[in-house]
């Protein structure tokens, strides 16, 4: 057998091999825990606020997906774009916060937005075509442009401009191969949100290159903040926009695995292109998303409905987390956060090597703090931006004061002794 | 604007442009209906008894469902491989019928068996592989293969065998470039089951070329002829088998979308090969199956608790709605049925146009079809076979009979005339 399984390893496709995600490094770091160690882990690292019973979703939400599968009109295959009344009740959640009204043809309901992300991006990796993503950002996007074999070019989003994004920069990395620009707002991994004139700018910038907006909004709706969510889709007369979201984030309910891409697209430009022509394509040769939840989503959206509290609180808890997440920085030495969120759930925290010792790297920081004190952050590098921090705050927000308290010893024990 | 969307059009990626499908051409067939003909549609195209009431689940499993929601343990995302308890549970519910035990980690959780084909099949598709699939076959491993890029060669399943593997065939089409071979039992299209003694003589096959055997048992367990349904894996000890399974038509709720990929390797030799490596970063970038049908797979694939008259009653349906389908089709002209099906949902029929007159193939036939009777039956070219049909049994008996009996007036109406 021994050679069956050679000529087997010769043929695997490589791109299917991909190292670096989010989920890679963090279960390579859990593997690092050390075992001695009898207090509870603490996990500062995964979008997840339905992990923290405090995050549990609305009572109407699951209800609605109780009745819907109670009914048995949902245990069939869905047609591949999407039940219909899931795609009316997409495009009525999203004309809200519009200009224009979209169609329940410009929906199509996903496994998630991340299968949404799968299929707009293997949709544009042509031949030679190239993507603009944000650095930082979500590394699940250049998993998906590897494995789909498009290539990739980064702007950066500005930490001393609150992460904006750097829009000379992108006008210096488009060229005619570049068929779209990726943005994530809020933003993951910054838990920043862009102002109007910023989008604006965006949009004026991506019309100046002739690119596509793919909006990743997963978290719209998730500010708590000055600045409140505009959805990218405002622009869409000017520039079709292709929205990206789900109630993951909102609704707290990461494992319902319910989200949509949207072509916002009111001239109707998008629809005479081959690129809907190919998301329609992508989605038969795809799983498509439970059909009894899509059943609920009428219910679930319906604003009214859905225990119009739950985002109160939820939004409110985020808050608190946010103002822990601040103040716990300034008292631990090495460490800063330069810009507080105001939406998503998650912040960017700067390492200052300068004052720590025996830590060669964000990595090793990493490393060394699930060994020493079982707390679990994403070194910045998994996300494109060296020697700092993702820190998630979408946990209880005493379970995140606990687990900066362990980061503070760390950072102590470790700060350089000439410095005391 | 017009150029932006030229720039965009020349760009996209033309493999996720795929037009064959089962489910393209029967959304194009839908168009054909007339609209004037008041009597309802009659699909005999897709294999979803989910559609039909008296195939609805156990009440147990729907419970299963609802109280692994109702705990909120199950809202948060998954480990990408699946949660613990369900791939144990997979485990011992597959090894029931195996000579040794699968390990939990021997089991992957997808989204549906669509997702696990879709993984294996990009893990398969390295540089200058090939994969020989049956013919008949199930369109989307074609659209897959298209879609990574691996190319297909086709193995005949013989009509005048009952549908068994040409070996023959097998052995001139591989080479040391062959990878895999896919056999799907029981089979979609064919209805067929294949023997222990078959599958034995399959395995030596995949041995002596040196193939990796996937085995699509979505239908496993739906039998009711004289053939039992045996798992490819009993021969897991001579030669490393990928089952991909699901509860989609065993339990009849295709829109759970709650599937398996199993490594059956007691050797432990795809443990060391690439592949498992492969499969498991593959399963980091894409969209994971619903927690909390996850939580509930414990007690779903718990056979003893999940309402056992179920499968029985199912089974039986099925039974019924065979005879139908043969007694009808023996009375229809110009259609045969040369085997009777033993398991799945489908079985291949024949079309004679010895006997028909103004219908140039089975495209044809069914765009008539559609039009004149507003019964929907899939093309046999859709899945290999020129001027077949592939005709769905997961219905209701009595809807069936209906449909075939539309069938027999269209028919008769394009009877040739010189036959009367
Ligand atoms: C920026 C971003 N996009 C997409 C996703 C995928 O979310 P989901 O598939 O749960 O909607 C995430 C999840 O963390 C995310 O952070
Ligand atoms: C042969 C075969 N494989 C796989 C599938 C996918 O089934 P599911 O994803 O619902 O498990 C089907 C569905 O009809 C099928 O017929």
């Amino acid at each position: 057998m021994e050679n069956m399984v050679k000529k087997w390893d010769s043929k695997v496709n490589s791109a299917s091999d991909i190292s670096v995600t989010a989920r890679g490094t963090l279960s390579m770091l859990m593997q690092h825990l050390n075992e001695e160690d009898k207090r509870p882990v603490i996990k500062l690292s995964q979008g997840d606020p339905a992990a923290f019973p405090c995050f549990r979703t609305s009572h109407a939400a699951e209800e609605a997906v109780i009745n819907a599968l109670r009914s048995a009109k949902y245990n069939c295959y869905a047609p591949f774009v999407g039940i219909p009344p899931a795609r009316r009740a997409v495009a009525e959640y999203l004309s809200r916060d519009l200009p224009y009204k979209l169609s329940p043809d410009d929906v199509y309901i996903t496994s998630g937005s991340a299968q949404a992300m799968e299929i707009i991006l293997s949709v544009l990796a042509g031949p030679g075509a190239n993507i603009l993503l944000p650095r930082p950002g979500f590394a699940n996007y250049e998993a998906r442009c590897a494995f789909s074999n498009l290539e990739v070019r980064h702007y950066d989003l500005l930490p001393e401009k609150g992460w904006e994004v750097d829009l000379d920069g992108v006008k210096s990395l488009g060229d005619e191969n570049t068929i779209a620009i990726v943005i994530i707002n809020p933003g993951n991994p910054c838990g920043n949100v862009f102002s109007y004139e910023h989008l604006k700018k965006i949009a004026e910038t991506a019309i100046e290159l002739g690119l596509l907006v793919v909006a990743d909004e997963v978290y719209g709706h998730l500010t708590f903040g000055c600045t409140p969510f505009v959805p990218m889709a405002v622009f869409g007369s000017s520039i079709p926009i292709i929205t990206l979201g789900s109630i993951s984030k909102r609704w707290s309910v990461t494992g319902w695995r319910l989200g949509w891409l949207v072509t916002c697209d009111p001239t109707g430009t998008l629809q005479k292109s081959r690129i809907v022509e190919c998301i329609n394509s992508s989605l038969k040769i795809i799983s498509n998303p439970v059909t009894f939840i899509q059943g609920a989503l009428p219910q679930i959206l319906d604003l009214e409905k859905t225990n119009s509290d739950y985002f109160s609180i939820s939004t409110s808890l985020l808050k608190e987390a946010t103002e822990i997440l601040c103040d716990k920085i300034k008292e631990i030495p090495g460490i800063t956060c330069p810009t507080k969120p105001e939406g998503s759930v998650f912040a960017m925290v700067k390492l200052d090597f300068s004052q720590l010792e025996d830590i060669d790297d964000d990595m090793d920081f990493c490393v060394k703090l699930a060994k020493e004190e079982s707390v679990i952050v994403l070194p910045g590098v998994i996300v494109g931006l060296k020697n700092w921090l993702r820190i998630s705050f979408a946990t209880d927000p005493k379970y995140l004061e606990n687990g900066l308290e362990r980061v503070k010893s760390f950072c102590k024990k470790h700060f350089k002794k000439h410095f005391y």
